[in-house]
């Protein structure tokens, strides 16, 4: 855990240089804006330690699977999201001695990330070895409004001498990633040119053929006077440049404005995107960086509007959840449903910036409740459009009749995972998919969207889990053998409790789905069943007798419902009987140790009973959450944000706000010591999640909203706003009670403490 | 299937030259003295499809480990056997034109291994494209007496022309192994030199620095007349080779004699490996080929004499049985304690050359049998040496005071492989690691091989399985989780039955091992208890708890011994039901559908009934073999033998007969289309011992050896021989009965089809 960042409530601020933790840093303060992102690495040289990373939504590399045993039914290749050409760059030399911050001496650094307005800004004074001292500012945004321009202004001013100093803006598209299965370049040279104050580079990626340009134009200020000055091109590898000098006496501010384009064959035809990309830039460099600033915050501004939560009393507390919030809508920002969100975002490689479950468990809940429907329901269509390959997924470990079965992980909608125990066995994510369509229609009361979509997609995942159970004759039940539930400290079990649960939820819920679209739209209804080749005859009653017939690990006597058969064969002991040497498991114990233990890496029947609440009694809720929670050692970013919901949920109140903890200030703290691969993106939806469900209570129970808000110890108070079908509403918790916002122009039933209450349109009412 | 090679009761043939199978004759026809081997590759230039495949005994290169996904316990590295410097090579070329059978038109083409004399032998005609046609006949062997020296008499005859041929022989160190985990070569040069008709190569091995030094010398006769003639040298990268150009007359026989030695530092200090390398082709050179290969041939007549198992009406079984006896005395010779039998041998790179379990459940009864008891003694001590590293590794995995996890896969006494569901959970090679002490001592009679040696491993691993396995509360027994049985088909199962029979007769034997020694060397007792830190009044007590109340699963109904915990759970079907298509499952089925099926790889609860036969009822085998045998799809090399022997001592001659086939002539007709990768040594151990136990019903049963012959239905009769506790038999079974033969100094008593009879000193009974 780190503790060097300065807490306050709108901006990230290091203050000092930190070189040890400067990857840490330049996860944290990276920008992005759904269409692209950047690491907050330097605009000048440095040989320090860096992680270099600039990123282009939807451009992927297929990596070729790197196994030690290969076992049938792998993919191919595993998806990687790509370090990509560095738009960002300005060499600077003084006298021609390199500004390089590993080289000089540091004063005054200070880094800070301004998330209401969304910038990063750095200054700082170096002393080089020559002695010649300079003050560097540099401010950068990638501009939310016209989402391929990145904007820099960067100020050097000496300070101890009159010299020359020669600026080198650039654009480097060789570039390679850090992680990489076979040591290679993922990027080749196309194009390149440069002229004057402008260059550009375009590069396309190896056998995905995606191309990018990245081009630039700068201009040079002296206080408020722009420069005439020549300049020198230079052309290599994937690269080009301008460079150009200008005397300076002390004193003298030299501001370098740069403004960049990222265009990439993702939006644009491949012939145009040098065109496409001078535009863009020529257009930036019109409207001025002040103005692109400008925009950008009242961008900004909006987005707080709707999606801030404010806290009262805890300033670090405050500056944890809108830095998760801020980090979300820097990812995905919801108008293209072709993209999704990589559990690192734009803030690094690791995990290969795929999908994964964590979108429908944890990410949407957030998008649905903050913003727009539209742009929950990209992320339920982005599924809907890899069905078919999902359908070959399920065809490739031999399921049939159009069984859909979606990947662990995925780019495009092939799997990408290749570990049998995850790949294969971890199938709940299945359930997870078709939970999202209930929770988005739940949320939205958008029924017709089963019509238009949902209900394919439900019918697929149906097919699936009906071929993946199997009738045991001994148990005269049917059975789901070797699974991996979400707790991922188990593999190749068989019961696994959530993952039945889920798997008979996705039939019934297909089967009311497949009734509601029969009653509400017929004719789609009966050409899509034709088209699926379903035949009701059979499959709805084999779904039925399935959902009648399944086996539910469970102990009778303690009324525990077991995490898998068997469990309690296992030696229980607790969490706090373990050394804290032995701490994290997955670094200390060998692989077999931790699957035999009873340790449990993140909520498993616990995220079933999540899920499902509204099925279980309090008491089944308490007796399976105070025999589950002692065991979990939560070494998954995603478990504390359900058990700090279920823990609220059961009045500990004082292990919710523990559980909350763990995940708001993760980064910002470095508490798992592996912020500098990038941040946990979608772990932050779930401290959204933990904040509005654990201490707001929020429900949507049925046809309506209900909050048990309460307010934790030393809080002064908070407030957080929410989408509800159409509805804009602002809860806020003080010490004085609850009082509910309704910004719509409708009045709102909704349930408080289990009371219901009506909010007008546009008034606020106290609770 | 292939079936391409002549029958033949001692020979190997090849008739016609078979490029596409070129990799499959290379192995089956390779060379090897339990120091070094050689595939048979060609002497001259080949660029046709070939596996180079040079092999020195105890050399070996660690591999950095290569996973997907590391796991936490896994090894750094995977140890390679090395394709090691190339001896054979000798350049042709005919008035300059490269003699490479890819290149010409190949006639009469003959490949034979002499298995009777232990040479390999090769005769062609190769019309080149200048239309000059030469008859080449080639003959090499590694001197199974000098086991230092490889020979090759290499006759060329012009049949057309008049000429010059130009000789090449050299010694190339720049070889690659094909199995290498990072592309890259794992030799470096020393020195070399090349001097008249002689040259050597030292190359040192990276990381294991181990040093080889190869040399050669060589001689040119024309008919009978040796020749003088100049040379030229060459050096260059790790290679040195001297030519030679002759003027010949079509018809003209020219031989060349290659005496080649292989010295290493695995036997010699470094600094004069060059001189010993000297001095060993000296030697070779002076005796001269023809002696060198009478000597071989005389060595090879004595092994036969131990070891050789005669058929009578059936040529195929003949020379399939042979090719297994011979393979094996050419992987392992047993004088050398530190050297060990990979699963292909001198044959091939697959599977690194390391030892697996195969040594002790298959190899271990061979060597008994047919050899001299310090042979498979050397076999046991292999792994008492690597105790201490046993230690560590069960140390790495968490366990304490002494217990010791022997390595799925080793060279050196470290874990080599790297699948968790292996690595850490296939422990039941430990238990056969024990039993092959306790198999030694039953054969051999040596008890005072326990208290040397035995016992402390032994004590090892049984401390590794009273911490391996736990107290169930619900079952009030001891359980075994997450373990992997010799059925690979299911991973990290609970309570497999055949691991929790081992573990419970490991505690058992090594009990009843320590009263043994007690008894009879009580200071040894004594002061290797206290070496120990034996705590006799817990350990013990432990054990013999955990023998009383260990849980077997078991379906009381119908008496079957159940694979693991809830293997009725599955679906049952049988291999019949399969389509042709679906097979092999390993190739065909995606991993999660073959461990939730039931299919099983290769012999698992059969095996344990298998090893302790005695300790089931005739019934007991029958329910558990009628239920097993028709679920196993024998996917593994080493399944078939346990089926045979087992159905045999059923009286299911016809299913053991079937089972005996599948591994007999696996190599020689390919059955598994993978022979090109090597030959599969360690299971033609099995095949040897589904002879001998199958057909041959021979069991080992306390104190006395005992037979049930029977003759399978075609053959006219069959011989084999035995070695018994320094008797030395020979069983004679035909239509008329079975004849056993003593050749030994002392009448021993022995059971034949359960009748007890003595055989006299150096006489023969009918039984």
């Amino acid at each position: 855990m780190k503790n060097y960042l300065t807490h306050d409530p709108w901006n990230i601020i290091e203050e000092g240089f930190h070189p040890d933790y400067n990857e840490v840093s330049e996860s944290c303060f990276s920008i992005g804006n759904g269409k692209m992102g950047q690491r907050a690495n330097f605009e000048e040289q440095f040989s320090g330690q860096t992680l270099p990373g600039s990123y282009i939504a939807g451009i992927y590399y297929p990596d070729k699977t790197r196994v030690g045993w290969w076992k049938n039914g792998y993919p191919e290749y595993f998806a990687k999201v790509l370090n990509s050409p560095n738009w960002i760059g300005i060499d600077i030399k003084l006298d021609g001695e390199v500004l390089d911050l590993a080289t000089c001496k540091v004063k005054d650094f200070r880094r800070v990330l301004n998330m209401k307005e969304g910038y990063l800004e750095r200054s700082f004074t170096a002393k080089l070895l020559s002695g010649k001292e300079v003050a560097v500012k540099s401010t950068r945004f990638c501009s939310v409004v016209d989402t391929e321009v990145g904007a820099i202004r960067y100020t050097v001013k000496p300070l101890n001498f009159d010299g020359r100093i020669t600026v080198t803006p650039y654009v480097d598209g060789d570039v390679m990633n850090k992680d990489t299965n076979w040591d290679e370049g993922f990027w080749t040279e196309i194009e390149k040119t440069a002229k004057k104050r402008s260059c550009f580079v375009t590069t396309e990626t190896k056998k995905t053929q995606f191309q990018a340009c990245v081009g630039m134009r700068f201009s040079i200020f002296k206080g408020k006077t722009e420069l005439e000055f020549p300049t020198t091109t230079t052309l290599e590898e994937k690269y080009a440049a301008c460079s150009a000098t200008v005397r300076c006496k002390a004193n003298d501010e030299l501001v370098i404005y740069k403004y960049a384009a990222v265009v990439s064959s993702f939006y644009h035809e491949k012939p145009k995107l040098l065109e496409r990309c001078k535009k863009v830039v020529k257009k930036a460099f019109k409207k001025g960086f002040e103005k692109l600033l400008k925009e950008h915050a009242a961008a900004w501004a909006a987005k707080w509007e709707e999606a801030d939560i404010t806290i009262e009393g805890d300033v670090a507390a405050q500056q944890g959840i809108r830095f998760n919030i801020f980090h979300l809508y820097q990812t995905y920002s919801g108008e293209d449903e072709r993209l999704n969100i990589g559990p690192k975002g734009f803030t690094g490689e690791k995990y290969g910036g795929s999908t994964y479950w964590d979108t429908e468990a944890y990410c949407l809940p957030f998008y649905l409740g903050t913003a727009d429907q539209k742009i929950a329901r990209n992320l339920l269509i982005y599924r809907h459009k890899h069905l078919q390959k999902a359908i070959e997924n399920a065809g490739k470990l031999g399921f049939k009749n159009g069984a859909a079965l979606y990947p662990m992980v995925t780019m495009n909608g092939e799997e990408c995972h290749n570990e049998w125990e995850i790949t294969f066995e971890e199938i709940h994510r299945n359930g997870a998919i078709a939970y999202a369509i209930f929770d988005y229609i739940r949320h939205t009361g958008e029924q017709s969207y089963l019509a238009e979509y949902g209900l394919e997609v439900l019918i697929g995942i149906a097919r699936f889990w009906s071929q993946r159970v199997h009738w045991s004759v001994p148990k005269q039940q049917y059975v789901m053998h070797g699974v991996t539930g979400p707790n991922e400290y188990e593999n190749n079990v068989n019961n696994n409790w959530y993952t039945n649960l889920l798997a008979v939820w996705s039939l019934e819920y297909t089967m009311e789905a497949m009734k509601t679209v029969e009653a509400e739209a017929p004719e789609k209804y009966a050409s899509l069943l034709k088209r699926l080749n379903f035949d009701q005859a059979t499959e709805t009653v084999v779904w039925s007798e399935i959902v009648a017939k399944m086996h539910f690990p469970q102990h009778e006597k303690s009324g525990i419902f077991l995490q898998q058969e068997g469990f309690l064969d296992k030696e229980i002991r607790t969490v706090d009987e373990l050394p804290a040497e032995d701490r994290p498991l997955h670094q200390k114990w060998s692989w077999d140790r931790i699957l035999r233990s009873c340790f449990i890496k993140q909520a498993d029947v616990l995220q079933g009973i999540y899920f499902f609440e509204e099925r279980f009694s309090e008491e089944e809720l308490r007796r399976n959450f105070d025999f589950y929670e002692p065991l979990t050692v939560h070494e998954s970013s995603l478990s504390a944000c359900v058990h700090a919901i279920l823990a609220a949920r059961l009045g500990k109140y004082g292990k919710a706000y523990e559980m909350y903890l763990r995940t708001a200030r993760l980064d910002l703290d470095d508490y798992n010591n592996d912020t500098e691969d990038g941040l946990h993106i979608t772990s932050m939806a779930g401290t959204w999640m933990a904040f509005v469900e654990g201490f707001g209570g929020m429900r949507a129970e049925s046809d309506m909203l209900s909050f048990r808000p309460y307010l934790p110890e030393g809080w002064e108070g908070y407030t957080f706003r929410i989408q509800w079908r159409g509805h804009y509403l602002q809860v806020k918790v003080s010490k004085a009670g609850t009082v509910i916002a309704n910004h719509s122009g409708q009045p709102l039933r909704l349930r408080v403490h289990g009371k219901v209450v009506e909010v007008g349109a546009g008034s606020e009412t106290a609770c």
